[in-house]
């Protein structure tokens, strides 16, 4: 018998027809009767007095329905954190980037939402505006915030051991900075919404978000309604990687408009808008000092890093934590200290993209790993085994690897990349390289710290027993948690897939925190099985009462009710329940009782059989300020091998191939687990060669649509071999935790210390474009030559 | 402290203002994308052979993507009783009357689609039609139905009693013969549906349904699904009055037309369509002899009853049972028989309208009752209060009158038309009469015969404790059936009504049996309460336990936790709970606990708190064959007064005004208990004085339009006092039984008893055109002048 019927395979996923036949829909696809088309008006100043704002002359344009400012809809302010909570939906005194929200139309149609736009004159006093980390943190530079002096979102210390008295016992100390650039999500469908209410005053919107719940509490809070009167709906989502995990002023001003006008309203950013909001990967500054002794045991990790925010916080407190508390691991490390600063200036806020705030880092430190290891002779993958955490050892900053198959995934991307043969034994221009990361299966708090579940779904038989309708808030954005669930409620409840049919992404449904921390799979997978559970319960006991047979002697497999070592007789259970339902009840004669026909019997006696589910982390993290960020009931773990040629003459990098082995504790679905692996290596890839968000001197993004803002296409792909290792999480449903986020750790790092076998060179600054590795490799050949 | 705080109120309806404001969704507002339009091919044939249908140019006609007949979808039989499914989706070997379906085609455009009709060629060969009853039973009719001998679609043979040892020991006996027209639903909204697949498989329809559990059941049987896989949705319905209350085979060729073209197909009805689909009342004609002692007691009831049927069944088992078991009450009545029988021929098929089956019926012998208290010299009311059942008594053909307002109702309807002084007293030209009536509050069993439950419903509770969504299968039809649940929801939860959300007509949320038999007050009413009470279970019992406090002294009244004799502190319990919530959890400095609080501690405790509730009534009806059909739990009653003016010189008759009282058990609101006792008076007007559908000597309809077919207006509508009495049901929720169609019973006789009065003339056929009264007064003069 396998242990499992349904979760381990390679499911087809429930969207995927949808998608393929160009049938799914997604926010722009819905159309309301009698909707209005909303547009925003946006700042053209990075840094700039608002005098005045006079919507007259938009007002009068025929078929505008509503213009609103800050004056009509209040200043309440929101953001993501509430320690930080930093905007309003329109500004107030002052514009801090280029595009930041002035006004909002509603008209009859975008046209002439667009066209009375361009009709609201504001006065401008321009201000001084700054772009960088380093003029934002001058003493004397303008300040973005009056309340947040010195331009500092955040700032954090910590030291966890004792990282002076680590490194003076240190053979070996390496220092190096390292930045990347800004990055957009570039995701294919741009955030869009409609917001509509019912003549009771319920809001209904409709959003293209990761994280319909947040978006209710933040859409709540901002028009002060009740939560439960606020329903939010997620269609199908062209991805999001983190930067639709929270409510942006767009959805707010639609909520506005919709409630102004009492008509459904829909609005759009455009690809230059999703650039102009942006809220996708800092650019991060890290200096890093890592202390090994000669044997190449890691002793010590300081580590100062910046973080350039742009004009809001959005997602940067967790960012700024993230990128010093998850270098901790994957390696026993006794000392480590972080100072980490997030600093605003006049450009669009940055926020979370997949992987959090700990890509740059892991790129920096796994680099230097390389570093020591060539210093001390030492394979990079042995430097690596040697320091290596086990399953069940805690970080120093009190992340539990509660499973841990790193050693599996070293083992499996050594062999599969043929490395012992291949490592020291390129020809120049050709290098290999590997690299580890970890990353976290959903944060311990939700975002506005409560104890309040991460994670509720229903599932309710129908009443012909033949189908199990799973109800949950969580958030389909492309990476197959639909399926997942519906999966996860198949195994658990004991039916086939083809038995369930899900309605996700509706926070009428349940509480679901969302797709973002790659959460859902360990904790809405969690509240699924555990609804899943409560449903077979239900209907095993009735079962129990009318065959006379204990509960514990029973239980549903693949379809059918297994009992233990027991004949029973169906036939008058079948008289008295089913006879009647012959034709639209499967199987009634087979020797063995169906699913089907133990889920009407249940309904019969019973009446709506429904099962809830709920997962809530125990507690998790350390007692020192910030322990709840980047605490997780599980640790994902990773690593890769990547091989590369380098054109010696051009700087030209061409990744080969990459050799990708991740940890996912259980795979639901192999498929899909699969592809969050290639989805990773694409994504690192894409900032490791080319991806950057290029500013003008005023502030505006001049690269703004995906023809300039170079992403990783198809063509551009190498192979890419996955292997999935699993190592039976104790905290996740069946075992599973996360993928999605992992799997994106080493890619850059492999490739750079992939590069640097090639060519000889190490790049400390991102993306690795031509030009600045052919100049590396100029100054390489001088330093050679001088030698 | 009042009894209810919710209930017996005058609440604004949910519906009101979408309806009001026109932004309520009816299915035709529905678009999606993709979506292709439907049209049938009908017969304009009252009886042909169908030799060849050629569909070859209408394919190729470009937009056309499907044309199909029943060689595509098989021939699965369906209908409304399962002992008469005499319907396919297409006709098979011949068509039966003018508007049978022959073919249907899905193209791009509904122009389109109407052209690939024109261009299907039928090949038909004519066949002998009839049209009436009488040409029908001839033995030498064509039969319409192989199967079916004698073109008999059902024939009922019932005695209860010895009524021919009734009728000798009878002092007076009275046969009258009265008939009524053919009726047209003429509801404002015109069917249409929506059906789509999504790749899985499932299907959804949203149509403009009465009752979406018994289409979801009829299109998974015809299409040979799953009823699990069939999600039969209801947005806003422009009223169905029981025509709708069934699959009609549009429904089920737009399914088949979407599972061909792996598109969303719509589909509507024209009027003419409406027209030619009909469904709604029979035409009855009714003999009855009633014999009654000198001092007015009844004896007997000789019935016998004919169905001008049309070409399917329908309704029609149950309606020609319904036309003679209605009878048995509100009077006494120890004998009773009944022949019915429902007749086929070549017209459309009748079916179920308001007050089903025992309208016609009830004209007749309320006319009777008047005649024998005439010549005995009582008082019409008084011989009816003298035969009158009480509280608790069954009729002969056991019907219990658990609660029976009636006499209540009486007095009513005599003190507010000022009976006593007007009756005798009205000069020639004016006249008063006064009937009564009873209807069914819901029917024993569903049509198919189950034990299954009536109706199922769950309420969950939202997150932050404020709101209760209600989720119901049941169909707002636009009698505001919605507000009565929300209102049941919040008056068993002890909440205001701002507090619940509720959701209806869609079967993914359970099983109800629909809007038809004035069955959802008190069926998914019961299910409402008891979901209600079952969410209230589990939010009191967690509080019981952080209180230590027994539930049994606990209650939730009007958003407030009711404690009693105790003076209790919740601030430990607001500390833990709701501390954080403040802003959004009300009234947190109260001194009274409210529910929002509890509710919001229930969920931290325990999760998503979901009641289920369920109703199924107890086994009612007697052991005589089609016992079923007129048991119900509760029976609703009333009593009208007409006053008419009758043009001696043209036989044109006004009405006056109306006096309706009505016995609903209790109003659950009071607006719309009125608004349903207006309403039908307003439909009997309309049968009662112009309402007749015209066909030629084809079978086709002369009246298909609203111009021509003479419903009343506002304009026709005399003033009505409505008086709702309330008997307190013993089997409703909060006492609440019918009054959708029970109000209709007397209006018809109340009007004819009036214009006797009037005119001194009895009309035996309706509707009281001027031709028939004027008629009717010449004879009456010239017998006057003979005698």
């Amino acid at each position: 018998m396998k242990e499992f019927n349904t979760i381990r395979t390679r499911a087809n996923r429930l969207d995927s027809p949808d998608k393929a036949t160009g049938e799914a829909i997604y926010v722009d696809d819905i159309s309301k009767p009698g909707m209005l088309f909303g547009a925003l008006l946006q700042s053209p100043h990075a840094h700039a007095k608002v005098l005045s704002i006079d919507t007259t002359e938009a007002k009068k344009l025929p078929g505008v329905k509503a213009v609103l400012t800050s004056k009509d809809v209040g200043t309440i302010p929101y953001g993501v954190s509430p320690a930080r909570y930093d905007e309003t939906v329109f500004v107030t005194d002052k514009v801090r980037y280029v595009g930041d929200e002035i006004a909002a139309v509603a008209a009859t149609s975008l046209d002439i939402a667009l066209k009375a736009v361009e009709l609201i004159r504001v006065e401008y006093e321009i201000l001084p505006a700054v772009f960088t980390v380093e003029d934002a943190i001058k003493e004397d530079a303008p300040q973005i915030h009056e309340k947040y002096k010195g331009n500092l979102t955040a700032e954090v210390h910590q030291e966890f051991g004792d990282v002076e008295k680590g490194l003076k016992e240190s053979d070996i100390i390496k220092t190096t900075t390292v930045k990347n650039k800004r990055q957009d999500g570039a995701f294919l469908e741009m955030q869009g919404c409609i917001a509509e209410f019912d003549r009771r005053g319920n809001l209904t919107l409709t959003s293209g978000t990761q994280t319909p719940h947040y978006v209710q509490r933040t859409v709540a809070m901002v028009l002060g309604m009740d939560i439960g009167k606020v329903r939010v709906k997620k269609p199908y989502l062209g991805a999001g990687f983190g930067i639709k995990a929270a409510a942006n002023p767009m959805e707010l001003a639609c909520c506005f408009l919709a409630k102004e006008t009492n008509k459904p309203v829909k609005m759009n950013y455009t690809r230059e808008q999703v650039f102009m909001f942006c809220r996708a990967r800092h650019q991060f500054t890290h200096t890093i000092t890592t202390g090994a002794k000669k044997d190449g045991t890691l002793v010590a990790l300081k580590h100062e890093c910046t973080l350039d925010g742009g004009a809001y916080s959005s997602f940067g407190i967790a960012t700024v934590y993230y990128a010093g508390s998850l270098l901790a691991g994957p390696y026993k490390l006794p000392n480590m200290s972080y100072e980490g600063f997030r600093v605003y200036n006049n450009k669009p806020a940055c926020g979370a993209q997949r992987g959090h705030g700990a890509v740059i880092a892991r790129a920096a430190f796994e680099q230097q790993l390389d570093m020591i290891a060539e210093e001390l002779g030492i394979d990079p993958m042995e430097l690596r085994i040697k320091n290596m955490m086990s399953r069940g050892d805690t970080t120093c900053n009190d992340l539990n690897m509660s499973s841990f198959g790193m050693s599996e995934c070293i083992d499996a991307v050594r062999e599969g990349s043929d490395w012992d043969r291949k490592k020291g034994n390129m020809p120049i221009g050709k290098g290999i390289g590997m690299a580890c990361g970890f990353f976290v299966s959903g944060a311990g708090f939700p975002i506005y710290r409560s104890d309040t579940y991460h994670g509720t779904v229903m599932i309710k038989l129908t009443e012909d027993g033949g189908t199990a309708l799973v109800y949950t808030a969580s958030a389909e954005i492309g990476q197959g948690s639909d399926t997942a669930f519906a999966m996860i409620a198949a195994e658990a409840l004991g039916v086939p897939l083809s038995a369930i049919r899900l309605a996700s992404g509706d926070t009428d449904m349940g509480v679901d925190l969302g797709a973002y921390s790659s959460r859902q799979t360990l904790m809405t997978g969690h509240a699924t099985k555990d609804a899943a559970e409560h449903v077979k319960s239900q209907v095993l006991a009735v079962l129990a009462e009318k065959l006379d047979t204990p509960v514990e002697d029973m239980d549903i497999k693949n379809g059918f009710i297994e009992f233990k070592n027991q004949t029973l007789d169906f036939s008058e259970l079948r008289t008295t329940y089913i006879k009647e339902h012959r034709g639209w009840i499967d199987n009634p004669d087979s020797e063995k009782l169906t699913f089907n026909e133990a889920s009407r019997i249940a309904y019969l006696e019973k009446g709506t059989i429904v099962g809830t589910g709920k997962y809530k982390p125990v507690f998790l993290g350390g007692k020192y300020k910030g322990a709840a960020v980047g605490t997780s009931p599980a640790y994902g773990c990773s690593a890769q091998v990547a091989e590369v040629t380098v054109d010696m003459g051009t700087g030209q990098v061409i990744i080969d191939n990459v050799t990708d082995a991740h940890d996912c504790g259980k795979a639901i679905n192999m498929t899909s687990v699969e592809g969050q692996m290639e989805g990773s290596v694409s994504m690192g890839m894409g900032e490791a060669m080319h991806e950057e968000v290029i500013f003008d001197d005023k502030g505006n993004v001049l690269n703004n649509d995906l023809a300039e803002y170079k992403l990783v296409t198809a063509m551009d792909m190498p192979k890419v071999k996955s292997i999935v290792v699993e190592s039976d999480e104790p905290n996740g449903p069946f075992g599973a935790k996360e993928v999605g986020e992992g799997a994106i750790m080493p890619t850059i790092p492999a490739i750079l210390n992939a590069v640097y076998d090639a060519a000889g060179v190490r790049i400390y600054e991102l993306p690795l474009t031509p030009e600045r590795v052919y100049t590396a490799i100029q100054e390489y050949k001088e330093r050679k030559g001088a030698a």
